[in-house]
């Protein structure tokens, strides 16, 4: 088996500690039980040498062997086909684990993820933009909350799928948007009680805070 | 092998005609070569039925035989599971393919698809709210440009990672976000330049057509 290395930043600002995405990474190769090694690049200045593994200039990316891989969904599913304890045996489940993994990036974080930049810009106020994002978050969480009432995880048993959607709904509950959504607050503790997530997630803050 | 049946809204407004994520479905499908039946559900009254097999509401779905799947990212790669048309045969060249897919989704329509919100709504003036989305969106396609202009598709040859970048390019040049990134600009009209893509196309205006 060729070597996984995890590439993230040297240095990250407190406010993103505990939520970078390495850590859906960091939770998956966990849980997988699957040797890895941690690497740094600079968070000040980032080089062409980083462009090349991440043409956004972001983190993480993997990479195994030849094989160098951005986008948490993509190392997710290449990680799933290394381990069974990622992703179901069973085709068909395994076919909606994938399916779930691009709904919790593409039809939730999509959602999510401009919701959290106006809070973090402390753009809330009594405006159009606003009022839009939240009722766009908040009329994917009400569709999700029947289907997360009704199943413990999102494709029959554990999956990448899970680590993602968890991932996505931690940075909403952080701004306490999961209130309305006592199904969606479950499933959230459930995932986040792995031992492999709290694993991920001392590590990440370890991690950071070592550059200090 | 099972039939391949695409679900989509039987009408939708003027608008999102020639933009609705069947089109991306109906793409593949012809480029693959592979048959396929069209069916519709109502879009104005949504049914259980409905949210059974897209919990968000929204369109499209595929059913392959047991399987239902939603998202278009998930059924490309099911597709591309189906047809070497879709997806590079080579496994480094496969996963790289995996990884663009979720690159136009999570990475460039994470920023596009607000952005277009905004233009829609004709909330695009002095705010900060427009102003972060839209250097947000230009941050992307910046990064996007020099990939782009050194290669033809993104995973070496043609794949379902380019139906789904081009498809999400499609939605910013129609609001001229292309404008100052020719690469982009030449890569979409190589993807739309397809027959496929014409097919694609056409079928869609015409079902919904089809319904006024």
């Amino acid at each position: 088996m060729t070597e996984l290395v995890l590439t993230t930043f040297d240095w990250v600002p407190e406010a993103p500690r505990g939520f970078v995405r390495d850590l859906r990474v960091r939770w998956a190769l966990e849980e997988a039980g699957l040797p890895y090694r941690v690497q740094s690049v600079p968070f000040g200045n980032r080089e062409a040498e980083h462009f090349a593994h991440q043409p956004f200039g972001q983190v993480p990316w993997l990479t195994d062997g030849e094989l160098s891989l951005f986008e948490s969904g993509a190392i997710l599913l290449h990680l799933g086909s290394r381990s069974d304890a990622l992703l179901p045996v069973d085709p068909r489940r395994r076919s909606e684990a994938v399916m779930w993994s691009f709904a919790a990036l593409n039809s939730v974080e999509m959602a999510s993820l401009p919701w959290s930049l106006h809070i973090f810009s402390g753009d809330t106020g009594d405006t159009p933009a606003w009022k839009r994002i939240d009722a766009f978050l908040n009329a994917r969480l009400k569709h999700l909350e029947p289907v997360l009432a009704e199943r413990e995880w999102l494709a029959g048993s554990f999956s990448v799928a899970d680590i993602l959607m968890a991932d996505v709904l931690r940075l909403v509950d952080r701004f306490d948007g999961l209130n309305g959504y006592p199904a969606c607050k479950a499933y959230l503790l459930r995932a986040t009680g792995r031992p492999a997530f709290a694993k991920a997630h001392a590590d990440q803050l370890s991690h950071y805070a070592a550059a200090d």
